[in-house]
């Protein structure tokens, strides 16, 4: 697909800058892999201030993996700034079915904003759509139906577009569902990338409208990423390095060689 | 000793889920380290969802190197469900000598909560057993008396299980003294190497009931992997990557031939 | 210039601890670069023991970048036990001029305490000074004045160094301004590396009475370090790892052939 290259040199050219509240564990590979595209990350939560650091960023990124009240608080005043601006609300819901403070407060924030996409894996996205499933702690678990039809469910009930990640990647939205098969096992041998992908999914919907191909494609790029790294790499370590490097490095060429998306409905 | 090889195998098999409640500055790392070594970690400080986040897990690490009353407070809400659960709770004693803030919470914990491993250096244990010693900052400093001997009556005051991490290593519980000399210079020349053996010592305390055991045994694959990660190092940055690696790779033979482990009494 | 590498070596013999009260993105690699050169850092925020770790310190470094009123509350409160002490207090102003509440809790921090150092790029300083400037995020933004000019003049103003970081790094005291060309484009790349430039302005300065000269030391460097860094590297990834590795490794020699640093005024 010509367009996710597009998209991809639309971030790095037009550097925009993301707006994050997020979590304590992963925020420096958040900030880290936005600044790896070329993108500018400002991570800001003290209630003072959300709501002009929003004002001046060209999308949000919410993630909840050490959500508090206060952390939440400060989401809404940040989120309605973007809704009124008519800016990107991404919202990673990082646990979300391992604790019932986690299901409220995503509930809270979908009730109260318009969050324009919402990514989780399997559990968590299973849970949000009122499922009965355990996620444990922060990891997916199984869920017995399927993915595509509970995602695209969840996206037109939330008018939202919804990110499932997994071995399969999917986005839905009113209209379509795509898949990625980009990616590699390593990268759920490091923590963080779930965190880094919808980090990169705000970046990639500050460029385009279309969310759901701006979310696809911030998919293939960060897996094809991973493929590549993977194969230089001895172990976690390294590959966490190379997933950097070979991130910086992608080309369109790359891309086209390694992209592996298609549209399910 | 065969024994270390079989409960690493375990954890790497059972996958233990570790809640953590922890400090900002290796939050990371400690996540890291336990997803290196197959484990799943979830950071979690809510007092809203600490308990239930105890209560899917298989044990519970405090660390309180950048503590506040806030999270000391999480850390007894949280302490009380394991405790009440049976699952194990390590708490790194991060700075414990530094101030008398620190001074104070831990000996709260220690007196509120059952905790199963405490873990410190030669003066933050030094301090905890009411010895006068100043932590520098989280350093430790010299301690006169024979640390064995405080480690071991530590152990048997407080019924627990301690490590005192240095040089050598000491694992001391009511019953038995063991040493660990495996680990390498290199490792003191990155930030985090400690937080990251607490969090291996709970990941291992969760799949084996013999503590003692099992935290020598976390001390000792930890150890191990810093020596084959610093035989491959220019300095403390490949350090780092590779010490993540090898710890990924580790064998039963590397332990088998690398390991030196020793029961003092 | 010979007193570069005289005050490298005394950081690195003396080994200064460095208290800091910093920002959740970097606070890893602030504490990890003063490891790196042998330095000790110490995290605390909490305001019952931040004047106790403050006091066993021997420079204080401040960093603004994910602020809240907490937070700066505790830096007045170690900030006026660094003042009492004769210690060295850095500001890292990151963010100044992105928000009003940034902009009002760095002239809180000025007027009430005795800044020592004042640190940041040229839209955060020239916020600082009163000039109408907005920084994006935590980005500079073009400045159309003679930065050497506004910084000489802040730092007469407050009787403070003023370290301004770009393409060329500038230091200014009350009698000179010096410039600095050492440092690599990629450096730019990793979020991080301008909080780490605090962080080691912080250790540099508790060893050295000469603030300036200090601030000037540790910018030459730690950009050496990545001009030797970025010779070896594919990108960002293996570019961090080698900053690390080239800080560690840094010798006399090094910075006797690579220094690019000039007084101006």
């Amino acid at each position: 697909m010509e367009r996710i290259s597009v998209i991809f040199e639309k971030v790095r050219k037009e550097r925009p800058l993301v707006h994050h509240i997020t979590n304590w564990v992963t925020i420096y590979d958040c900030a880290n892999v936005l600044r790896t595209v070329g993108a500018l990350p400002v991570m800001a939560h003290a209630r003072e201030e959300v709501s002009e650091m929003t004002h001046i960023s060209s999308a949000l990124v919410f993630n909840i993996g050490t959500l508090s009240t206060g952390l939440v608080e400060s989401m809404k005043i940040a989120g309605k700034t973007a809704n009124k601006e008519g800016k990107p609300i991404v919202l990673d819901a990082v646990g979300a079915g391992a604790t019932s403070f986690r299901n409220e407060k995503v509930l809270e924030l979908i009730r109260e904003l318009k969050i324009d996409v919402i990514k989780g894996n399997r559990s968590e996205i299973a849970s949000i759509s009122g499922l009965d499933v355990l996620t444990r702690g922060v990891e997916s678990t199984e869920v017995a139906q399927d993915m595509k039809e509970i995602a695209w469910k969840l996206a037109r009930e939330r008018e939202a577009t919804v990110i499932v990640t997994g071995k399969e990647d999917i986005v839905a939205d009113r209209n379509s569902v795509y898949l990625c098969q980009n990616g590699h096992p390593m990268m759920g041998n490091i923590v963080g990338t779930g965190c880094m992908a919808a980090s990169l999914a705000g970046a990639f919907a500050a460029v385009d409208e279309d969310y759901a191909m701006a979310c696809l494609s911030s998919l293939a790029v960060f897996g094809i990423a991973g493929e590549i790294a993977a194969g230089k790499s001895f172990g976690p370590g390294s590959f966490k390095q190379n997933l950097y490097d070979a991130l910086y490095n992608l080309s369109g060429n790359d891309i086209k060689e390694l992209v592996k998306t298609e549209k399910a409905a």
